[in-house]
């Protein structure tokens, strides 16, 4: 996958000193590589589809409405684990789903540094470099790893509800909690096996999109962290190896408030 | 460094579920795998120099008395990150450090699955597959990526502790928080540069003893977590990219009380 130009562009720079803005907090940067390998993608892949619509982490941030329609849309996160980026911490990928009446159709992560690449179709099962991938099944939840991250919320609300809820979970207990520092990575963690559980209150659309539909195709669930049905707008996720681990996962954790990423602003248009 | 015979039992072990053990709660597990690999290596070690002493994970779980004396010394630890291994979660290693006078020589940690090698001998300097290692340099803290692991000690003490500890570093702020799950592959990052911090309260000293060389020859600093002059037996580690950052996250983390690694046990012989 090494030859494809926006994977090239991400290796590259990976290397390099970085140019680094803050978004919305110290822990929510934006590098100019996210911003080109966001283009790139958009425009290889407008010139094909003229019709369908994206939804991309930078586009967002620069203005554009969120709203998940009907029609035919891209959901890409160019680089997800930008600190991670910035840092040269060695996990950060690329995540591409795309949505038709707003169903999740197939979903691609791709971890660049150590060049691997995971995909699913809907119905079609998930891979890793082309090899089957399957969730583990596991059932009991005081032998589940967890992965997790704090994210970039960091009121004290929210570092309180994300602290406690490691420590409740580990009290229940749980073999052990892990943090790549990106949630595409930490997410398909679930449907290689390495890891029972993933959940994530804070993040985007674009962060998990593309996972979720790994994560079910590897025979793992998705859900709200409360338990309901998963709705990627909603800025929670809980992953898990089987429903019942994914159950008493939910009656532990707690979510702190957040905007909804199709919520209109005050300041967006219609 | 595959073709290595130790190397080959922890790989292809890697993907066979194993025969697990609990030793002193939930997150701390043995394999045969660990057995198997601190004897292979032990009697490696030993056919060539006999007179040479042995601290081994495995060796002191089984009652072997621990105690670092001035006697030329292996600090071993077969697999390091045995929940990791146990769910094939991909990040295990192999930790020798060597002493002379209480004094590390030399380090050396395997990050089995991904094939890296860190070396590092006092004063000449630290590598990954042969190539110089440097830490970051980083002098602001609010600009850090840090790395820690919750550990093994699970009671309320330690658990609040060490939650309390990542949510006074987020409030510093920090950039982020990671956990591989393996103590020594999480330091070493400090030596890549890759992350600032690392620092673990509660640790062994098979688990840090080779990264710490690494992190100091690649020109970090380590310490202990309250700020005094770094005691491998002390349970307590704190590694950064500058002496400024370490003492600036010294101020903020605090400690659980832990049996230090050579204290004597009531039923432990003298």
């Amino acid at each position: 996958m090494k030859d494809v130009e926006e994977f090239r562009v991400i290796l590259s720079a990976f290397q390099q000193q970085k140019e680094v803005k803050l978004k919305s907090s110290p822990a929510d940067l934006v590098t100019e590589t996210d911003q080109r390998v966001e283009k790139l993608l958009i425009s290889a892949i407008s010139s094909r589809f003229p019709q369908h619509r994206f939804i991309g982490e930078e586009s967002v941030a620069a203005g554009e409405r969120l709203q998940l329609t009907d029609s035919p849309t891209w959901i890409i996160d160019p680089i997800d684990g930008t600190v991670n980026f910035v840092h040269r911490f060695p996990f950060v990928a690329i995540s591409i789903a795309f949505t038709v009446n707003k169903q999740t159709e197939f979903g691609i992560v791709y971890s660049c540094v150590d060049d691997k690449l995971f995909t699913a179709q809907r119905g079609r099962g998930a891979f890793l470099n082309g090899a089957p991938l399957h969730a583990s099944g596991q059932e009991d939840v005081s032998r589940c790893v967890v992965v997790t991250e704090i994210g970039a919320e960091r009121d004290d609300l929210a570092l309180s509800t994300l602290t406690s809820n490691i420590c409740r979970l580990l009290q229940l207990p749980v073999h052990g909690v892990r943090a790549l520092g990106t949630a595409a990575v930490d997410m398909v963690q679930v449907a290689v096996g390495g890891a029972d559980v993933y959940y994530h209150v804070g993040m985007h659309c674009w962060d998990i999109a593309a996972a979720a539909i790994i994560v079910q195709e590897a025979g793992g669930v998705v859900m709200d962290t409360d338990g309901s049905v998963f709705d990627m707008m909603s800025r929670r996720v809980l992953a898990a190896s089987s429903a019942t681990v994914a159950r008493r996962i939910a009656e532990v954790i707690r979510a702190f408030p957040c905007r909804r990423d199709d919520e209109e602003t005050a300041g967006s248009g219609v």
